[in-house]
């Protein structure tokens, strides 16, 4: 990307719809690279939350009252703009969730619960989430399934030669995660996608880390489904989206039963609602549903290209510097199309741990440890890692601020 | 209740902090009595959620940085204040989930799907909502155990006999809504749970009706397990409590899988961290947990006790004015300390939802419809009843607009 379009971007004028950026500590500036964990959310998405309360709060669904349409129009047309921002086929392919990890553990009850068993196989990658490993291991002990990791090579990319072997006619569902949060590697999901298919499984991606940085179409990924959450996209907690193609939607039973997710209950038996409401029983999260409508528009304000190659950029100048001081380990694929915009790394002589501890003294915000991503960690060989990762707001300027902080941890700790 | 106390509640103060109540509807002002379904949210509550998006927004737990150390603070004092307000023994019996019916499908997972088999018997009521009723018969057929119903009499109170009859050495689990959000009875939920325990069964009390509205001690009532959720209790949606005593959830294996939950996990099998935790994987409802902080300090300054003989004066005079009209049919027992703050009925001749159209036109929010409750509503005989219910900022005068709103019911449709 050009330097004409960075500065076609706007950073400054970005970051003044974020008054959590002008926080101090000790009279010096927050630089906030934790934004894998959560990216912070501008005033027009706050904003649109405090106006819902003030305005327009209500139940949704069944309601006559005037509040309660105005409420449910809005719940219903944040599924609506979140279909559309995915390229998902309307409403009923769009399932609000309280965050990602839900949105793995609803596939897993719905389908994997039910339908997977001995002679089953459940293919994971060795750099899943939490979310997803955890699960679909419990789901697998719970029913028989045998669970199986596609492989890393050394630049921390998918073993595809090792995908081809695991996916075969045993395969029942390939989960994988979409950019991976610890070392940053883009996936070829279409590709993971096309080999389920040719083998009648099924496919599922986890898109948390790919969808706040991103353009995902679903449609030309393929994918059965697809999770993201709110939070990580300059939205609100509270709130998670699975995306499941209808046809596959509409045949799976909800795992989680309540009020407005029915079409007609007796103290004997129930039947099931529409789309997508049968899997949202009880009282959705409908403040965090206008939120997340917010953030969608404020984001395609911006263009989710744009967005994409502004953090890429970001990422690269962090990757070289870091790369350049000599005694930094860094994981995953180098800058590049198959790395996104976060970057973990060690320095030597020095626990992950540590090193955030004293960039936190310079007000650079890292994360250290082992992101939800333990035996990865594992398999590379350390406890925890350091991890910088970077949003629409960020600058060059906080990377240099990190690269300063090394100095320091050199001193106090090789 | 005397006049005095009732002044000295100061409604018109306390509704200056809802600007939503000053919404008019062609000139008219909203007159909101859907308080069951969802209650409004003050200013404070709002502003504590939108402060904490631009101060100190952050994933919470094993963050180094300044932020991640005031937003984790901030979501574990939030855990803290409710275990407070319900006299639980500190946060590990607090799990926050995403509204009362997944604190329902938690321990029906949890619990339920491990524990219950062929011969048990799940004693439920006849006034439980969906939330409850169709999640344990739902997790009776996967398991064979057997789900059975207290009657109701004709005055809308549980069958105790019948309760005594249910409750013997095969009941597992006892579990019964506190408040009926149709029929506004107060169950005896103390007398339920010893019932249970006389018995080894463990009792779970719905308690989504009664915590907004009254004080509940959860040891004095002596519940194993107990549920609410936020947005009924001046909160924001997204939010849900489980208070479980700490030596059972101890027990309990988690349902949902991922991060922030585990204590060790390799690609073959994970360990379970510390309560709450454990049931709280992936990122938490942080500004949520945030917000409804700020309520329950909201409602304590008022004081509970306060808040419950207010909406009972409310709902007293509601029920004497509509029984007075002659044609409204009022469902549940009469005023008393075993009703709650609402009120349900039908107007002769009149569909409920005609009714609820026809309160619209006036700006009378009510509900119409099955409430949840549709089992209830078969035994019942109606396809739907409307309902008023109260809440801290309604008044005399509020009742009066429904009242007169009859009329035109009458008129339009008698």
């Amino acid at each position: 990307m050009s330097q004409q379009d960075l500065e076609a971007l706007d950073v400054g004028a970005i970051r003044e719809e974020f008054p959590i950026l002008e926080r101090t500590f000790d009279g010096e500036q927050l630089v906030y690279l934790d934004n894998a964990a959560t990216t912070h959310t501008p005033d027009p998405v706050v904003d649109a939350m405090s106006e819902y309360y003030r305005e327009y709060n209500s139940n949704v669904h069944r309601g006559i009252h005037h509040l309660s349409q105005e409420a449910s129009i809005a719940y219903e047309e944040a599924h609506d703009r979140v279909a559309e921002f995915i390229n998902a086929d309307g409403r009923e392919e769009v399932v609000f969730t309280k965050n990602t990890t839900e949105s793995e553990n609803l596939l897993a009850y719905s389908w994997g619960l039910n339908e997977l068993g001995p002679g089953d196989r459940v293919v994971l990658t060795e750099m899943e989430h939490h979310a997803s490993l955890v699960t679909w291991q419990q789901i697998g002990q719970r029913t028989g399934a045998d669970v199986e990791y596609i492989r890393i090579d050394d630049t921390g990319r998918l073993d595809m030669d090792h995908a081809r072997e695991l996916i075969d006619d045993d395969a029942a569902i390939v989960s994988a995660v979409h950019v991976s949060n610890t070392l940053g590697t883009v996936n070829p999901v279409s590709e993971l996608t096309d080999l389920a298919h040719d083998h009648g499984a099924l496919s599922f991606i986890d898109g948390a880390q790919a969808v706040p940085n991103r353009p995902v179409d679903v449609k030309e990924i393929g994918a059965d489904f697809y999770a993201f959450s709110g939070h990580k996209m300059a939205g609100p907690t509270g709130i998670g989206v699975l995306y499941g193609k209808r046809e596959l939607l509409e045949d799976l039973d909800p795992y989680l039963y309540g009020g407005g997710m029915i079409r007609k209950v007796t103290f004997e038996e129930s039947t099931w609602g529409d789309l997508p409401w049968k899997f949202e029983p009880g009282t959705p999260p409908i403040a965090e549903a206008v939120g997340l409508h917010e953030a969608v528009d404020w984001l395609e304000d911006i263009g989710m290209d744009r967005i994409q190659a502004h953090e890429e950029e970001i990422a690269r100048y962090a990757y070289e510097q870091l790369e350049a001081e000599g005694d930094v380990e860094i994981y995953g694929p180098e800058p590049g199309p198959e790395r996104g915009g976060l970057v973990s790394f060690n320095l030597e002589g020095v626990h992950a741990h540590d090193l955030a501890s004293i960039m936190n003294d310079h007000t650079v915000a890292v994360r250290a440890g082992d992101h939800c991503t333990q035996p990865l960690h594992d398999k590379l060989g350390v406890p925890a890692s350091a991890r910088a990762s970077f949003y629409v707001y960020n600058t060059r300027e906080e990377v240099d601020a990190l690269i300063a902080a090394l100095d320091d941890a050199r001193q106090l700790f090789a």
